[in-house]
């Protein structure tokens, strides 16, 4: 019974050591989601790691990649609406349209995530973009 | 024929100068929309008022006050979302609840918009209750 008891305690201290090695080994999940979660909220990388690990199960852990390539994507547009100010102009203000908009935030979230260009030299090619089409050129 | 057409002049002028009063003379619209629209763009904010007399109406002129409330309380929202990494924690990782982060990000503009707490300020009230959310305390 004993031993039986050992052996699930040993497979928990496994799993969990081959999860926290899931995620820490992943460069990717490390730059773009710990890290940023950690400034975020102001809390340790460690400890936001523990949160996940804590949350997640052992395949949503492999999963995670993915779902971060996803989430990259979605928080980073999210982030252009606002740097842009394509929030006010667009969807308050009607002054852009919203298909110009969504081709602008696909832009600049392409040219920084695909094209490796800097986040502020893509914001500049989609400021350039809302600024001619609200000056009709 | 040309005094009608003098009078057509005149009222368009009037009407004009009539709006520019209307947008100019409202500081709420100043420091909460052309100012950071005029900082979103890098563009002059005078430039920014005439973009917006040009695309909009006189009536819509005068309701802009009232678009410019919701779209304070909406664009602050989604500024929220990222500035606290709600977009990753809620909408795309599913470590904190929808309902949550509702009540955390009206939390937030609260303070702020109504009771005139500093933006860094409201925001650490919201961090804080995301990280006691994650550590489940």
């Amino acid at each position: 019974m004993e031993e039986t008891l050992n052996i699930d305690k040993k497979y928990v201290e496994n799993s969990l050591k081959q999860k926290i090695n899931v995620l820490k080994d992943n460069r990717f999940l490390m730059d773009e989601v710990f890290i940023p979660i950690s400034k975020a909220l102001k809390i340790d990388v460690d400890e936001v790691i523990e949160i996940f690990l804590k949350k997640l199960d052992f395949t949503s852990c492999y999963e995670l990649h993915a779902y971060a390539e996803q989430a990259r994507m979605g928080c980073l547009g999210r982030k252009v609406d606002i740097d842009l100010g394509l929030c006010w102009l667009c969807d308050f203000f009607g002054l852009i349209k919203k298909e110009e908009a969504d081709l602008i935030r696909k832009k600049v979230v392409e040219l920084h995530v695909l094209h490796k260009k800097p986040y502020e030299e893509a914001l500049e090619e989609g400021r350039k973009l809302i600024i001619k089409l609200l000056r009709e050129e």
